[in-house]
């Protein structure tokens, strides 16, 4: 009798933000699996920075809290601070992020997926699969023991054979103290998969009690701070401050005086970086006129001395760093726990996979996390939590869980990675949704909840609080439209605000669409004050109602372009379409299609190299 | 500007038991001091079973805490269940222990060490030292980082060429999951260091949920859990069971199928391990006759459903493993989050060592934990507080502090290891203390304390507790010596407890004396209860005072006895002394002695292969 001799439905390899959030879908969707990681004392370790969320990736913990994942539960739990980044911004741009205690992140990770039914734990290096006819049917461990499950989802992060380099050394592992881990990359290249290496990379830790705060910036929390769940995590009553201070020519010039030794410059890393998250010597040699980089420093968690020196990633030799560090104000008596490092890794181009992220290769083989060229916490937790639904779906043959482009940022994330692939770690931004204005934290459950309830994995609860806010903030939203004011009233308060006064009565939301009338001051009026009191509405329907009213137009806009669009989604292209029968498409068109073999007009019109004109020619064919 | 620009005086190299006390003691003291360790984030790990303390173990915690280590207070706070055990038999037997949460546990020890002034830490493998003229002068890292030091305490435990076996298999590693470390040993054997192997193992551990607890009987702890530690660290106020099972003539059929494949059969383990700890296999095929051994079944925290299956340590095959626990009572459908293995690494024979765990060729550095040949997490945390104490005593050129035989358990602990060395893992025994009546749990800090005070280490609140609880309970004896009875108050206490009735008054004492009568019998006296009452007594006085009441004539007898024998430990043997003149030795004691170099004629008595005669030989040459 082996160790396993049963089959389990969903093996997820890595125990990662991918592999936690793969997992605890698969197994709360009722599908038997196991989680196989390296080591089942550093699950869910934030192996960069102490923080979740962020621009853009703040929608996009939002979004996977909305669907029942638990990074948003995790983050809350562990938060020691919480801030809505962009506020003063329209609602489009608000983005929620935590500061979190390391050690908490990881233990609430751990007690989390314990507590999800169906769902087992087993400490191993996963070394090769076990692959049957274009199928995979399980995994082999280190030890040889074969463990058969009906799909797999690798999420083995920075890993596989991870290399890391801090000057001009170089030895591997995958992540500071930790091994790499060998075979999967081989094996799946002998299969006929693309594979390429990136590199990211991380900066020093230091010692708090070595650092003079009254040096730096203090950066607070919010006042009264949110959390990222749509469920009822605690609130946090006590934070954490972080502070932000300075590099300087002087620093600069120190760093520089590195870069001959730096794995960089020097030609030892050839593999590409995260553009958006560079290291500093990248920033000081791409942006050479700028005399200064902000640094946010981050305490490690609640009580830890460890402090996280965000903007510093490097992979300079050690002693530079820490020459160049001890120049920053407030760092000059600076000790390091450890000094930054690059990393270098396989991945493989996430053209080779699906909508669902399975593999195109092998069937029921899916991908999530930093194996498909993403960067982030955030962007590796959501394809985990897609992979584990799809995973599931497809065993239980229900039709693929695709989330499109204007309903999630994790549509937009997904839909990037393997309709154009990317050659550089990919993270989200804003700016890669072109319908963001639809895409805002305060609507993930509205977006999504339902859908993942229907599916089965959002909970009741979550159900039921969206269901409520939904009623709760239209009725608001009526109220505003249906109740009318009286311009003594509303004068005073519009005079506080420097707004016209006005002559006479009208419906609130006439003047609450004003640009500068906000809920607050809605709320000086006695009628919308008691109608709040009396329907005991809680903060998020108060926002919600606030955002539709006041950017409504917008919304409907964007909604409208989308149901346009909608359209050419709607517009199948069967699998395994001969893209050469269509003798009017571009050859450059016909060649990139046939590689990454869209499954819409919509996915096909995003390629890169398909005009307009071979869409149209396309759909032309198709109606036919 | 390297690094690490200034010289410290201590630098400590590895994070567990030893490697936390030696460092916490060394800066507690005031050295400057730095913890290197592989990995900042396994400091203070429990790397076999969930648990501190037991028979002499939680003597040594005992110990440890009146010394003013931080075992006891981290032990406490981070407890689910404490237990004195052996209550039933003499004072000299009861043995503190606690489970431990392992998450909570390391928690508690590396915000400890944060907390701790002078203490420097920094992440990376110490590839070896660097010495000159016969004395330390700092650690390099495997980045080539020279790290300056007046004395350097190592602390590899497993880690030094570690090799993981499993049935057949076998791979480098320190600890599952971690990295072995490479470099010092061979550095060490080059210097003339001797070298050997030892081995020690595991048990598998298992997912709580596929447990049958009911089959199983619960271990619960103390109704009145008590606490290492003789500050005030919080008190248990809940607690979680253990539970005990059994294996059973099939269980030992279905491990002894895996024997041919044993690495500890098969000869590819040729080092000895702990044989007091010894593997399942170890004792199926060592006591033939026994149809049962005992299993205890340890959970790994407060809220973890991971399970420690405690006697159960294994290398045998995982498909054995797994088979076999499976036929065990309770753990019919048992899931395995990891197998048990067995791991052999370097230890350097402790006869290389000076009593304050100097080695003898190398001046400045000390050895401490399992490099020294012993087992188990409390032997090393002593000996690496004795290391860290004696590392900053000598930088000072102060009197090291060296604890004899019938002052603590430590003291038994490092003069058997310099005297006779192991050649299997050292594990402590109340049967290797021959004053083990002195050297009890409850007066670890009557006996140790005031020294570490004087030594500028136990802090004034530890001192003043110790002198506290010493009039008080002198007191209290006192006052059972000169208070009397009357017949009538005592002869009804007496019957419940069965005892013979008194004809007439006498003092308390003579009746407390009784085997029979104990503090709860005592305290039903109107008068004890008042003075208690009065004097605001507390649990550890009463039991003070009761052990020196009852125990008085054998503890005094004790007494007599080491002070004899220090007799001889006030003979000491100069340093460099030339045996071979000592023409009347016998050849073998020559030999031997000549080797272990003992400090004292005490000492010299205590190594194997030399008599009494000889030692008379030497008493006369030395006093001449």
């Amino acid at each position: 009798m082996s160790m396993f001799t049963e089959e389990y439905d969903v093996i997820v390899v890595g125990g990662g933000h991918a592999g936690c959030e793969a997992a605890a879908a698969a197994a709360n969707l009722g599908s038997k699996t196991l989680l196989v990681t390296m080591n089942l004392q550093t699950i869910g370790q934030m192996s960069c920075n102490p923080a979740m969320g962020g621009i853009a990736k703040g929608q996009i913990v939002r979004e996977i809290d909305a669907l029942g994942g638990y990074s948003g539960i995790v983050s809350d739990r562990s938060a020691i601070q919480f801030k809505m980044l962009n506020k003063s911004k329209g609602p489009a741009m608000w983005s929620p992020r935590t500061q979190n205690d390391r050690m908490r992140f990881a233990e609430e990770w751990r007690l989390s997926l314990e507590r999800t039914q169906h769902l087992d734990f087993y400490q191993e290096m996963v070394s090769d699969l076990i692959v049957s006819e274009d199928r995979v049917v399980g995994v082999r461990t280190s030890l040889g023991l074969e463990i058969r499950g009906r799909s797999v989802v690798l999420t083995n992060g920075t890993f596989l054979n991870g290399l890391i380099h801090i000057g001009e050394k170089q030895f591997g592992g995958g992540r500071a103290g930790e091994r790499a881990a060998r075979g999967i990359t081989e094996q799946l290249a002998e299969m006929g998969f693309d594979t390429g290496r990136m590199k990211t990379g991380t900066p020093p830790r230091v010692d708090g009690r070595s650092l003079d705060f009254s040096k730096m910036i203090p950066q607070p929390g919010d006042a009264e701070p949110g959390r990222f769940s749509y469920l009822d995590t605690p609130k946090l009553t006590r934070q954490r401050e972080c502070h932000m201070t300075y590099t300087s020519p002087e620093v600069h010039e120190l760093l520089m005086e590195g870069f001959d030794r730096s794995p960089m410059f020097n030609g030892r890393i050839q593999s590409i970086g995260p553009r958006y998250c560079p290291s500093i010597e990248d920033k000081i040699h791409r942006f050479k006129d700028k005399d200064r980089h902000q640094l946010f420093v981050e305490p490690e968690g609640w009580d830890t001395v460890e402090v996280y020196v965000n903007g510093f990633s490097t992979s300079l030799p050690e002693d530079v760093q820490f020459r160049a560090l001890r120049s920053v104000a407030g760092f000059e008596n600076v000790k390091f726990f450890r000094p930054g490092y690059a990393i270098e890794y396989d991945y493989f181009p996430p053209t080779q996979l699906r909508h669902t992220l399975e593999t195109k290769l092998i069937e029921n083989l899916y991908f999530a996390g930093q194996i498909n060229g993403t960067t982030g916490y955030e962007e590796a937790a959501s394809q985990g939590l897609m992979a584990g639904i799809n995973a599931h779906l497809k065993l239980n043959e229900k039709e693929p869980f695709i989330l499109r482009r204007d309903e999630a940022y994790i549509g937009v994330l997904i839909d990037d990675l393997i309709t154009k692939g990317t050659e550089e770690p990919y993270r989200m931004f804003t700016s890669r949704a072109e319908y963001r204005t639809l895409l805002r934290q305060d609507n993930a459950d509205l977006r999504l909840t339902e859908k993942s309830f229907r599916m089965g994995l959002a909970s009741e609860e979550r159900m039921r609080a969206v269901e409520q806010k939904k009623a709760q903030s239209q009725d608001l939203v009526g109220f505003f439209k249906k109740t009318s004011f009286v311009p003594e009233e509303i004068n005073p308060i519009l005079e506080t605000v420097g707004s016209k006064n006005v002559d006479q009565g009208d419906k609130l939301f006439k003047v609450f669409s004003r640009p500068q009338v906000q809920m607050e001051h809605m709320m000086q009026l006695e009628s919308v004050s008691e109608y709040v009191r009396e329907n005991q509405l809680g903060q998020e329907v108060l926002e919600q109602a606030e955002i539709e009213v006041k950017y409504s137009g917008y919304i409907e806009k964007e909604k409208n372009n989308a149901d346009k669009l909608q359209r050419l989604e709607n517009v199948k292209i069967p699998e395994g379409f001969d893209y050469s029968q269509v003798k009017s498409l571009s050859y450059e068109a016909r060649e990139k299609l046939g590689r990454i073999r869209p499954a819409t007009l919509s996915q096909a019109s995003r390629v890169s190299g398909v005009s307009p004109s071979d869409i149209s020619v396309l759909m032309v064919f198709l109606n036919r």
